[in-house]
C-alpha cells in the first residue's frame, strides 16, 4: 500500500476536487514557497474554478493568484497575513468576494470547530515518507517547524502532502501523520531555500530602532514580570529583535532563568535558549536557517500546533501563559489600538498572523515602533484598520517615550519607578506632528475588500478599497 | 493562569460529570494501574451514579469494578481486553447492559468518528506541566508511550489529566499537548511500579513454545516477506517472543535490514532496533523498562497514536503497511476465526487488543498456539467466540506441525518448500483430539454478557453468560 500518486493534477482528481470547494495551505516555506502557485497551475490546467483560498500567509511570491482571481479560478481568499503584491490587488478591488482575515490562533479554531471547512489541504512538506508522514526539519526545502499545517491535515476532507524528499516508510520523527494524509506526490522542488528563511531577521542597526529597543528592554525589566519564569515572544523586525538583544544581556546579568520563549523562532531566540535564558522553544514556524537547525537539534526546541500555539477555542493555548510580547504596528491610536493590516495609502500589506492571539495572551503586550514613519506619525486618532483591540494593548514605545494603557497604571508607575520616560499617548503624538505636521487621511472607496476577524470569530473591522487613480 | 485543581472530586466536579455520563481510562499502567479506581472512588463519593466507563483494557487491578457494578455506579463497559476477575462477574452476569468489546484500532476510530462520545476523559500521566502537557516517558510511574489515550484527550468534552510528576511549565518532549487538557490534578501516586510493566513478557522456557517459535520463525522466513523493509509485530506472550528471538537471529544471520516492529513494545523488539534488525519502533504501548528507556532516549523509537497504529477509519495506520504479525490464541476453528476472548470454559479472560487490527493489516498474520492447553485441543470446530475473522489470518503454528487458511494456498507452497511441516487445520485437531480426546463444549447461558464489535464498529459476535453452579 502506498498513497503515491504521479502528480498533482493526479492527486486532485482522486481528491475528487470541484468547482466551488474550498482549498488550503501553509506558509511554512514563506516566500520561498512553489507549492501553492504550482498547485492553482494544476487547478487551472484542469478546468476547474471558483477556488476558496484558505492560505495561512499570502506572501509575495503568490504573485501569479492576482491572475487566477482575474480569471475566476480564484474567487475567495482567506488568510492571516497578506504581502503588499496581492494585497494591492485586493486593496484596489480585484476580488468580488472580500477577504476574510483571521489570526493565527484564530484559523485553526476557525477550522476545528468548523466554521471554516476544507476540502482539500496541500501540505508542502520538505520530507515525507509513501504514505504521507512528514516534517519540516530535514531535506532541501527545511523550514522546521510545520505548526500551521496541522489543522488542515486533521481537518480537511482530504489531504496531500506535496514533498521534494521522499524517504522510506516510515519518516522518523515525523510532525504530522499518515492517519490524516489521503495522498503524496513527489516533485522536484517545493521552495526556494532563499526565500524561506527570508525576512526581516536581522537586528536593526538604526540608532532610532537602537533606542527604542533598549527602551523596550528596560520597560520589561522594570515591569516586575521579568524573573525566573520568564516567558516571551517576539516578533521577527528590526527593533524587536535588538530589544531581545538587550533582554538577553539583562537575563544574562541577573541570572534570570527564564521558561519559554515563544512564536517565530529566529536565531536570536535560539541564542537564548542556548544561553540558558529559556529552557525550552514552543516554535509554530521557523524564520531563519539557526532555527531550523536547533529544532531538529534539540529536544528543548519543541514544534507546537497552531492550535497549541494560540486557539482561543483551545481548552489553553502557549500564549494564554505568555509574560511579555514585542509586537510591531504601522498606526496605533489614542485607544492603543493597532494596525498592522495597511499601510498609511490604506493598502493591505500585512495581517495579525499571531499579533491579537499574543497581546491578548500575554500578561504585558508591548507595542514597539518609531515615533513616525516617512514623516507619518506613528500615533493617530483612529487606526486605518482595527487589528488588534487597544484593550488588550499595554505599552507603546518609540525613541522619544514610553505610553502606557490607561488600563495599566500599574505599569506605568513602575517604568516611572525605573526613571524611564513615560508620556501620555496623546503627547506622543502631539510630538510626533509638531515634527512632521498633521496627516492626510487617506480617501477609501465604499466596498469592502476585507474583512478582519477577531481571534474568535466576531468581525472585528472592514478593510475599504483604495479608489485607482 | 493555572489548571491546577486541588482533588480528583474537584476536576470531577468542574467537568460537570452528572449521572448516566460516559467516562473514559487508558491503560498504560497495565496492572499497575491506581487511577481508574481512584476515581470510581471519588465518583462514588461525591454520589455520582450509572457510569458508563470506556477504558482501552481493564486489567485485575481493577477488581473494585465488581463492587461498583453491584451498587450501580458503573453500568456499562466499553473495552478492548477484559482480564479473569472483572471478567469472570462480567460472565456470571452481573451487568444488566452487556459489555462492548472493540479492538485498538476501534476504539480510536469509534472515538474520533464519534460513535462512542466521552464526556469525561481521565489520563493517568506520569509526568505533566500545570497545563496539561503530559508524557508517560518519564516520573517514578513512567510507562512510556500513551499512544491509546490521544484519541481521549483528543475528543473527551472535558480531559482531566491526573499525574504523580507535576513539573514546570512547559513540559519538555510532552506527548498530549494542553490544548486538549481542561484540569490538572496532582496525586501521590498513580501507579504500582512493578504492575505498570508486569505481563508476560519474557521469553519462553518451555520446550514446546520453543519448537512453536522456531517454526514460526522458519515460517516467516520461508514467506517470501523477511527480506530488506520487513516490518513486523509480535505479541508479548513467551512463544512469540521467542519467534522473535529466532527471527532475530535469521535476520543478523542474514544481514536482513528490516523496516519498523510495531505495537506493545518489549525489549526483545527494542534489541533488535539496537541491533539493526529495524530502523524504526512504532510504539503505542511499552511492555517493560527496556522499552520505556529507549522510547525516553531513542528518536528511532516512536510513540504512535492508537489511530496511527491501527485505526480503521484513519487515512491510514501503521497496521496497513506491516508485513508480518505473530499473533496467540485460547481457540482457533477449522475456519481460522480466533478466540482471545474467553477461555474453554467460557469465562471472559482477554479481548482483541490490536488482534483483528494486525490480522487485517499484515500481509502474513501468524497465529502461534500448542495443539493443546491443559488437555483441551487448541483447533476447534466453532470457537465459543469469533474475536478475529477467518478470512485474515493466514497461519496457525502449533509445536506439531503449521496449518495454512486454504486462501493463502501461495504460503502453503513456500512452506512446504522449505521443508516445514504442514497440515490440513483439521489434522491439527484430530492430533490433538487423538492425544486429548474431544472436549465438551461448555453449557453457556441465554443471557448476553458482551458484544463484540468489530475493527469497523460492526458486531461480529456475542458472549453468552456462564451459568453460575
Amino acid at each position: 500500500m502506498s498513497k503515491l500518486v504521479k502528480s498533482i493534477k493526479e492527486a486532485i482528481q482522486l481528491a475528487g476536487l470541484k468547482d466551488g470547494m474550498t482549498i488550503s495551505f501553509h506558509h511554512h516555506l514563506r516566500n520561498g514557497d512553489m507549492v501553492a502557485v504550482m498547485v492553482m497551475d494544476a487547478i487551472c490546467e484542469l478546468g476547474i474554478k471558483d477556488m476558496n483560498v484558505n492560505i495561512s500567509s499570502v506572501f509575495d511570491t503568490h504573485g501569479p493568484f492576482i491572475e487566477y482571481i482575474r480569471d475566476g479560478v480564484i474567487t475567495g481568499i482567506e488568510t492571516d497575513y497578506m504581502g503588499g503584491v496581492v494585497g494591492r490587488a485586493v486593496s484596489e478591488g480585484i476580488m468580488d468576494k472580500p477577504v476574510t482575515f483571521r489570526t493565527h490562533g484564530g484559523r485553526p479554531s476557525d477550522i476545528i470547530r468548523g466554521a471554516s471547512p476544507i476540502d482539500v489541504a496541500f501540505i508542502a512538506a520538505p520530507t515525507a515518507d509513501c504514505m504521507g508522514n512528514c516534517t519540516g526539519k530535514i531535506g532541501k526545502s527545511a523550514c522546521g517547524s510545520l505548526g500551521y499545517a496541522f489543522a488542515d491535515a486533521m481537518y480537511a476532507k482530504k489531504s496531500i502532502v506535496i514533498t521534494d524528499n521522499l524517504v522510506e516508510y516510515p519518516l522518523i520523527d515525523y510532525s504530522i501523520a499518515e492517519n490524516y494524509i489521503d495522498y503524496v506526490v513527489a516533485v522536484d522542488k517545493i521552495g526556494e531555500p532563499s526565500g524561506i528563511v527570508s525576512g526581516t531577521t536581522k537586528i536593526t542597526k538604526d540608532p532610532v530602532g537602537l533606542v527604542i529597543a533598549d527602551y523596550a528592554a528596560r520597560a520589561i525589566d522594570a515591569s516586575g514580570l521579568l524573573k525566573d519564569g520568564f516567558s516571551f515572544q517576539t516578533g521577527a523586525g528590526g527593533a524587536s529583535l535588538a530589544a531581545a538583544k538587550y533582554l538577553k544581556d539583562i537575563m544574562m546579568k541577573k541570572n534570570i532563568k527564564g521558561s519559554y520563549g515563544l512564536g517565530g523562532i529566529t536565531a536570536y531566540m535560539v541564542d537564548m535558549l542556548n544561553s540558558g535564558c529559556f529552557k525550552a522553544l514552543y516554535d509554530v514556524q521557523c524564520f531563519d536557517l539557526d532555527a531550523v537547525r536547533s529544532i531538529r537539534e534539540n529536544p528543548n526546541h519543541m514544534e507546537v500546533t497552531a492550535a497549541h500555539y494560540a486557539s482561543p477555542t483551545a481548552k489553553s493555548s502557549a500564549v494564554d501563559s505568555l509574560d511579555v510580547v514585542i509586537l510591531g504596528a504601522t498606526e496605533i491610536d489614542t485607544d492603543f489600538n493597532v494596525n498592522v493590516h495597511t499601510d498609511s495609502n490604506g493598502y493591505i500589506m500585512g495581517g495579525s498572523g499571531g499579533h491579537s492571539d499574543t497581546a491578548a495572551g500575554a500578561k504585558m503586550s508591548m507595542i514597539v515602533a518609531p515615533l513616525s514613519r516617512a514623516r507619518l506619525p506613528i500615533v493617530v486618532d483612529k487606526v486605518l484598520c482595527k487589528s488588534t483591540p487597544g484593550s488588550t494593548v499595554d505599552v507603546l514605545v518609540t525613541q522619544r517615550g514610553i505610553a502606557v494603557n490607561p488600563l495599566r497604571a500599574d505599569l506605568a508607575d513602575r517604568f516611572k519607578d525605573a526613571g524611564l520616560p513615560v508620556y501620555d499617548i496623546h503627547d506622543l503624538k502631539a510630538m510626533a506632528e509638531q515634527l512632521n505636521g498633521t496627516p492626510k487621511k487617506p480617501v477609501l472607496g465604499d466596498k469592502i475588500v476585507a474583512n478582519v476577524l477577531y481571534r474568535d470569530g466576531t468581525l472585528l473591522d472592514t478593510i475599504k478599497n483604495v479608489p485607482v487613480k
